[in-house]
């Protein structure tokens, strides 16, 4: 078992760092809330004064933190995770965020002898309180193999995606993928449901044909094929339309930066855009089939 | 066993006509292409002289043609199938053509005392000899019951997706969203490249998590991953962009006409065009990723 | 001075048909609404029992309708005008229909010795009351000249576009490219709020620079920078979203039909189709920036 | 006349530092590039050792910068303008670059107790050279008040756009709006081509009515109707289409930033991102045509 500095305790952040105390780690836990400290206190963590203070005297550091921003100033800063951390040190950044910013910290991180993968999740809330998240981890072969029994406790599969940023890559080339699949779902049942051909007869044929997809057998979204989707409830989430919109907003930014052409992820970006704009981005992201047929 | 009469032997109609023979039917063959006839005589169908002709004393009619403008002509015209056929026979359509346009058609027919099911399919040329072919079948229920029998001497999966036009209804939705998934994939794949992630890792991310779809884990655009894509023959088809463009096509002037607002599909239609405009139509649908790399 | 036949006196057709019988034109009138038709009669124009009726015994027919299934329907019906018509009989559709109808009905008009043009319109009510439309005529050099003068009794501008066909191509390419416009407009002025970009200022530079555009100038789709247009009235119409929406259809049948890519096109349609599926297709088609905004 | 520091002598700000020269200015230039340096010495600049230097002892820093990280370092490093420069010094930054990036800068221009405006410019490496730019000037009035005089010796029109970043707002958002408008232009004319319809019987048709647009009646991306255009030459720049695309990528990124819905302004990106990668990045951005069309 090791010593973890866990920084970030929100709403996926908390119960993964209470995984790491279930499963026997000695957790140093930080937040800028106050509250949340108190949680992590009960819950058997040690708390720290400040982000430094949890990466000093630990084996590793874990971070889940809301965007590229906040990555940035956490390691990068003059008080920040990668001046504070000892040489050897396995950091661990588990925040959603864009391929640019992983990859240089990782690199400020190795300037400063430190080992470093980024290891994004899926999975989302439910996921991480019950230990059954995916990580996609980027890094060294050596980092990930540190980083590997760590992500176990708080995950059900860890996949090595490559070197440094290639966690994010992955992650958000997925996503974009996932955002495009469900417009179309979307667009394939309000087209028939026009045409006069019922819903249940329309999965029928695409779950078994090649229409097939996970946001149609997993997480239809409109209510009965699927009965555990949030279609059954309103579109309560789940994957909030707002979450998916920053996803296809990194893969946009990634597409511009790397050059790469990305026709539809940018017409699912503007089109979750104009939904959350409408201010149903707390639904969830299987009710943008609600933008298309006008409720 | 039922005496058919078939009209259209071309790609797909000629080897379904074989089926139809092979399984013990009687078949009145009719083309407009002599050698197609002669190929009829050889396989043991009786040849028609024209397609009224193919309709007169059978139990039922199939007719596997390019387009709604010919399956007007052979179906309304004055010397057409409804006026040819005899009360009760039996109209089978397995074209792929506009849903109002099949309405049209059922809709005269029943007016004629005939039974019709609108019954397009997929599977391709490779499924259509094999009699692997998966049937989506739009037509009253007693209309379905007379004609499963003879469908399945032809393929594997007979669907009834409701009233008459639901069988183009579905596969038209169901394309659509095929054709969306696939260019999703493609720029995955595309992006992914160009992010330093290996094609292969995020096959094995996407194949297990949200990002899942038929397009990519039975018939991945990039060579490696499923090796009996047709990627991996240089994206020779398979099912040609073309055909792929005419679904899309089909699908935009039913959302037109039935009112229903489909981006993605639009924008699909749009990518397609764009690519057989520049002289790959002939390439497999999966060949899209060319035109996204630039290549 | 002429005798016209004019069939269908709508919002646009009733006071185009005015401005004949003020010209000075002998006017045979005809509609499926008989208050239309009450109205005729105190203006002037004698009333025609049918629409067969109004082509007999006439230098010209001008009809006004809906859609392209109308004008089949009185042209090319059993008592429709082609039938009725004496031979050297001029016909002037001015309805906005596809091209392939308008070509359609034009061949037809030609092979029983008639003389046709195709004459859609812009400039809305407004401009039908006024007697400042523009048509976009399509057909042959002599019909054209014989259409000159009459149209000119109730237009401002009468362009010649070339054969059969033209005048419509020339109508949904223009209003195509319209749409696309007044969208980029509306993206333009929704980015500037939000970067705190005043809208008078973007005015004052995108209407003296490479972002010039009638949408921009003359049509302006937030209030303020130009005084008369919807947006300083709540968005009342003008040109309705529905009816920018009917356009942007013929123009995407028309592509698909001729086989030309146009992706901005489509998007534009699906856009306005969402917008008019929200339950705002009456408001002016300049209120598409309500959409981009989230109101 | 005034002392100017100039930084950044490429393609545009050498011709502008030569106007500046011309006008009687003092210059103080400088560039990485040995070779521009002699060309200014020759052209009666005087040559600074360093970007510090170029800000050291003068009244106005004049930049000219490909992008912005490049803005970011030449103004915020440890050896850059801000820490260099006197209080009170004017900074002008021409370069086209992030919002987010100008009004960063600009905040620690005035932290330093500097005065900065972001002016970046429109008309092109000919305008650069005949003194005629347009200026779109974002910074408070009393260094706009400045800044006016030195911006005239370069340009025919200095717009003052409003506060910090506003300028670099006015300029994307107007580019964004050309890029649409310069496609929509182009799939009218593909459609046309396609319909039979002339491009000179559109151009004369939309050129008079609600389809007009810079785009078509100044630069008109078939040849024939504006002889001036690029389209003359084969499409030979002019404003190429890599440009083009750098200016969408700047808009997505707002757009994205900013939390702002533009479909076609992320559509037309994707379709410069794909001309761009099958190599015609150094065509004229109105070349476009040429994807639609697959030539």
């Amino acid at each position: 078992m090791a010593t973890i500095g866990f920084i970030g305790l929100g709403k996926m952040g908390g119960p993964m760092m209470l995984n790491l105390v279930k499963a026997g780690h000695t957790v140093k836990a930080f937040d800028v809330v106050p509250a949340a400290l108190d949680e992590a206190k009960q819950a058997g963590a040690t708390v720290a004064a400040e982000a430094a203070d949890a990466a000093r005297r630990v084996d590793a550091v874990v971070t889940m933190l809301p965007a590229g921003q906040h990555v940035r100033e956490v390691y990068l800063g003059e008080r920040g995770v990668i001046a504070a951390a000892a040489p050897g040190t396995l950091l661990i950044d588990s925040s959603t965020i864009d391929v640019d910013t992983a990859r240089a910290v990782s690199a400020a991180a190795g300037k400063s002898g430190l080992h470093m993968v980024d290891a994004p999740v899926s999975g989302g809330v439910g996921g991480a309180a019950a230990g059954t998240l995916t990580f996609m981890v980027g890094g060294e072969p050596a980092a990930f193999a540190r980083a590997e029994p760590i992500l176990q406790a708080m995950g059900k599969a860890v996949i090595h995606t490559g070197g440094p940023g290639t966690g994010q890559a992955a992650k958000i080339c997925n996503n974009m993928l996932l955002g495009i699949s469900m417009i179309g779902v979307c667009e394939a049942f309000a087209l028939a449901r026009r045409l006069g051909l019922e819903e249940q007869r329309l999965f029928d044929v695409s779950s078994k044909s090649s229409g097939q997809c996970w946001s149609l057998t997993s997480y239809c979204p409109v209510p009965g094929p699927v009965p555990s989707s949030p279609a059954n409830r309103d579109h309560q989430p789940g994957f909030t339309a707002s979450m998916m919109l920053k996803d296809l907003r990194l893969a946009q930014q990634a597409a511009q930066s790397a050059g790469a052409a990305t026709p539809l992820g940018a017409a699912a970006e503007s089109l979750y855009g104009i939904f959350c704009n409408s201010g149903k981005g707390e639904l969830d992201f299987s009710g943008i089939i609600r933008l298309l047929e006008g409720n």
